[in-house]
C-alpha cells in the first residue's frame, strides 16, 4: 500500500486528500492548524504532528499550499519535507506558485535524491471534492508517469507540459486568459445594457459563436443575477497575476492585455472588492461607466 | 411564393443569397459590380440591373453591404430602396454597420411604411455557404417573427435580442470579445513559449477549464502551425472595433480592454497585418516581446 | 481700418472680440443667443443679427465656436459665412475641431476665393482676457502673415505650423499631452501619498529635474488642496480628446498611452466628473485604488 | 576634517565622490573592480581594498550601488558596512532601490546605532559632475540636517521628502513621470509627423502651454535629430520600473497608465533598445504605426 503524506488540508487540500484515501492509498495527513485534520482521520486517513513526522515514511509526499513562501518553508526550510524525505520519494507539489520557486523546489529535489514535480490544478472547490480537476504537471516524463496514479485519484485531467516549473507556467496563463475573459464578459455586458439589449438572448448568441467561452457559459447566469459569492476570490486571483506579472518580467515578453487586467483586478481589491467572487470585475466596469451598483455603495 | 430582393452579392451575399434560391424563394439580386449576379443566375436566381428594379416587387428586401455609408447610400439615398419598395414590404439588413445607422433605417422604414430589422451575422464565409450563420436580430418581435422563414434559410442560430440596433449592438460585442479573446490567447501562447512549455499540451488543458474558448479550440492550431491565411481579417476586424468604439463613446460607457485591443488590432494593420487572419495578433505579440516573427521581417 | 467680423461670444470669444476692439478693429460681433453680443457693444463693438449680416463687409471673419458640426453649420452651411462673405476675405477659425474639419472649410472657402486660416487657442479663459493665448496656426504662409496683425491682438505666442489643419492638429496633440501629463501627476501623488511621503516637498523636487512640467507647476497646488474648480472642463477635454482619437484614427497610428488616457477622462465624465477641471482626474486615480475621495461620495 | 566612506565608484559615484573632496572631505573609496578608484586617488581622495577597511573609521558612509541586491549586500550582508561602521556613523545611501530596501537598511542602521538616510538622485552623469544633481532624501529631519554639508557638496537641489524610504519612493515616482512624458511627447510627435506638421514649430507651441515639460525642452531637440545615444539607458529605466511596479503592488494604488508605460518600456527592451538612451521609446511608438524607423531594422 502506498504511504501518502499530504501537507496542507485547506480548503482544496481536505477534500483532494480524501479523494486519495477513497483511492486507497495509505495518506497521512499534516496542517499548520491541527483541527484541519480531523475530517481526513473521520475518512480513514491518519494524522502527524509535524511535517517531518508525516513524511518520514511516505512514498510520496503532496503539498497544497497557499502561496510561494510557504512552500519554501515547508519544503526548502529548516525541519522541511526535503531533510527528512526518503531517498526516491515522490514530491507532488499542488500548490500555485512562481515557476522558478518550482524550479528551485526541482533542484533541491534532486540533490537529496527526491524525484519532484508541480502539479497546480484548476476547477475549484468542487473539482477538489469530485475528483475532477484539471491538473497541470511539469518535471521529466518518466516521473510524471510514476505519479499518474497519485493524480489521477484527485483529478480528471491529467496532462503533462514540459519541464519543472511548467505546470506553473501553465496555471499562470490559465489564470491569465480566465481574468482577461471576465473583464471582456463584464465590458461587453455593460456595453449591451447601455444600449438597452436583452442580456439572455444575447448571451445565448454570443456563447455559439468564436465569441464562445466557458466564462459565459459558467459565470455569466451569476452575474446576471448579481450573484458575486465566491467561488473564486479577487484576493485570490490577485495573488495569482502577481506571479504571471512576475514570470512575464523575467521572460521579458510584453503582455499588454494581461498587465493591463492584472491592473484591473488590482484596483477592484483596492477598492474592497477581494473577497467577491472574481466575476465581480463586472462591478468595476460598471463603476468605471458611472452606473449605479454595489461596489461603490460598498463600504471599503 | 415569396419575392426576396438581395442587394450586395459579395463573399458572404452571394452564398446567403444562393440559400434562399434553395429554400424555394424567389430571388432577384443586384450588385454594384454586375458580374457577382452570375452565380445566382446561374443557381435559379434572377438579376436586376439597379436596387429599384430588385426591389420594386419584392416582398422581403436583403442588404449585405460592407460598411454604414453603403447601408446609407442604397437604403436610405436617392435611388435607395426605401424609395422604391412596397408599402409592408420587410426590409432585413444583415451588414455590420453603426447601431445608430440601423437606427436610423429603423425610423426611416417606418416612415416610409416599410418593417425593417437590423440582422448582422457571425460564422464567416464558411457559415454563409453552409447556412450556418448566427444571426442577432433587432426590431420588433412580431416583424422579427415574421422574417424567421428567411433568417433560418441563412442561419442556423436566430435570435431576437431587443430593439432596432440591438442586433449591431450584440454583434459590436461579438467582435470585442472575439478580438480579446484572440489576443488573449496570443499573449499566453508567448508567455508559455518563452517558459519552454509544450505548447500544444498547455492548449489541451487550458481549452478543458474555465480558460476554455473557442479560439482556443478552432483558432489554436492554425496559430500553432503559424497559418494566417484568412478567415477574417484584420482590416475587417478593424472597421468593426472602429463600430465598437463609436457606441461605447455614444453610450458613455469604460471598456478598458476593449479599447486596448482595438488599438493593437490598429496597430497591426498600421504595421501591414491587414490581409492577415485576425489570429494575427499573435505575430504582434511576438514583435513587441522581441520575437523573431513575420511580421518584423514582413514588407510594410 | 479693418473691419472683423467675430461669430461666437462665449467664455472664450467675448474677451477675444474685445481685445480686437482695444487693438484698433471694427468688430462686429454675432452670437446665437444675442445677450452675449452685450459687452462687446459696451466695448465699442457693434452687434450683427445674424452670420450674414456680420460677414457681409467683413475684411476678416473670426470664428470661435463649440465643435466640429456648428463650425460646419456656421461656415460652411446654408446663409453661412461663406455664402456672403467677400472674395478676397480671411477667415480665421479659433474653434478647436477635427483637422478634417478644417481641411474641409479651407477647400470649400478657396472654391469661393476666401483665404482661410485654422488658429486653435490654447490658455483658458484667462489667456482670452489678457490676450496671452497661445495660437497655433494651420494654412497657406503668407495668408498667415496676412492675418498677423489680427492674431497678435488675441495671443502672446503665434505659432504657424503647417498647411490647413496643421493648428487643429498640433492643438490636438496639445490636449494629449496635457491629459497625460495631469494622469501621470496624479498617479505619482496617489502613489506618494500612500508611501506617506511630504507632497509638497515631493511636488517641488519633482518640477525642478526631467519629471518637471507645466501641470506640476500650474496645477499641482490646487489639486493639493483639493479645489477642482474649473478651470477646463472635463466634459470640454473629453470633446477635445475625441477629436484626438478620430485623427489618430483617420492617419493610422498607434498613441497607446494617449487612447488609455482618452479612456480614464471618459470614465471620468461617466461617474459624474464632466463639470469639474481636468486636474480632477485626481479623484480618479484616488477612487481606482480605494482611498475615500469626493468622486465617490458624490452623486452622479 | 569629516572622513568619508564612499562605496560605488561608477559613473556615477567617482564624480560624486570626487565633489566631496574638492569640497574638503577626507574621501576614502571603494569599489568592487579596484581600477576604478584610481582617479579617486589622482583626485586627493584615498583607497580602501575591502568595505570594512573603507567605512572603520568614517564619519560619513556614503554608498552608490547598482540595485537593492547590492545594497543588501555591501550595507546589511556579511562584512558588510553596517558591521564595520562605528556608532554614531552616518550611512547615506545614494543608490536607487526599492523604498522597502532603504526601510530595511534604516531598522537595521538603527539597531547598530548608525544614522540612516535613502539619498536618491536624478540628473545624470553631467550632474554628477557638475555637483548640481537633485538628490531626493527620506529619514530623520535632524538626520537630515546634520548631513546636509555632504548631500550639498554632490548636488544643487536637496529636498527632505519624508521617513524612511521616502527619498526612493520619490525618485520612483520621477521615474514614472519621466518615462510617462518621453511616451507622450513620442506619441504627440508621431501623431503630428502623420498630419504633416512642422515638428519644430509644433515642439516650440507646446513646450510654451500647458503641455510644457522638461521632455519637449531637453529631449526633443535630440528626438528630432533622430539621437537616441544615451544619456539614461533603457535597461536602467526598466529597472527602475521595476521599483515602482513592486511599490506600487506593495500599496495597493491603481496607476494605469504608470503600469502601462512600463510595459512599454519593458517591450521596447525587448526588442533589443535596451542600450538606447530612453528617448528611443519614439522608435517604439514609429514601430507600432508602421513607420520605417531603426528598431525595425536593428538586429536583436
Amino acid at each position: 500500500m502506498t504511504a501518502v503524506a499530504f501537507i496542507g488540508l485547506g480548503v482544496m487540500g481536505a477534500p483532494m486528500a480524501q479523494n486519495l484515501v477513497k483511492a486507497g492509498f495509505d495518506v497521512i495527513g499534516h496542517n499548520r492548524s491541527p483541527a484541519r485534520t480531523d475530517t481526513l482521520v473521520a475518512s480513514g486517513g491518519r494524522r502527524a504532528d509535524s511535517v517531518a513526522d508525516a513524511v518520514r515514511d511516505a512514498d510520496v509526499i503532496v503539498t497544497m499550499l497557499p502561496d510561494s513562501p510557504d512552500v519554501e518553508a515547508v519544503v526548502l526550510g529548516e525541519g522541511g519535507a526535503l531533510e527528512t524525505a526518503r531517498h526516491g520519494a515522490l514530491l507532488v507539489d499542488a500548490s500555485t506558485v512562481r515557476p522558478e520557486t518550482s524550479r528551485a523546489v526541482a533542484a533541491a529535489a534532486e540533490a537529496r535524491g527526491v524525484r519532484a514535480l508541480d502539479a497546480p490544478v484548476s476547477g475549484g472547490e468542487a473539482g477538489a471534492v469530485e475528483g475532477t480537476l484539471s491538473i497541470m504537471v511539469g518535471g521529466d516524463e518518466e516521473v510524471y508517469e510514476s505519479a499518474l496514479p497519485v493524480l489521477r485519484a484527485m483529478g480528471s485531467t491529467v496532462v503533462h507540459v514540459g519541464p519543472a516549473g511548467a505546470g506553473q507556467t501553465v496555471k499562470a496563463a490559465n489564470q491569465l486568459i480566465v481574468a482577461g475573459t471576465i473583464e471582456l464578459v463584464s465590458e461587453a455586458l455593460v456595453f449591451l445594457d447601455s444600449h438597452g439589449v436583452d442580456l439572455g438572448a444575447a448571451v445565448s448568441v454570443l456563447a455559439g459563436g468564436l465569441a464562445g467561452n466557458a466564462v459565459l457559459q459558467r459565470k455569466a447566469p451569476a452575474m446576471l443575477a448579481r450573484d458575486f459569492t465566491p467561488g473564486f476570490r479577487i484576493d485570490l486571483h490577485h495573488k495569482d497575476l502577481g506571479i504571471v506579472l512576475a514570470a512575464v518580467r523575467e521572460a521579458g515578453v510584453a503582455l499588454p492585455l494581461g498587465t493591463h487586467v492584472a491592473g484591473l483586478v488590482a484596483s477592484l481589491r483596492a477598492q474592497g472588492g477581494g473577497s467577491l467572487d472574481h466575476s465581480a470585475l463586472l462591478l468595476q466596469v460598471e463603476s468605471l461607466s458611472g452606473r449605479d451598483n454595489e461596489l461603490r455603495s460598498r463600504p471599503v
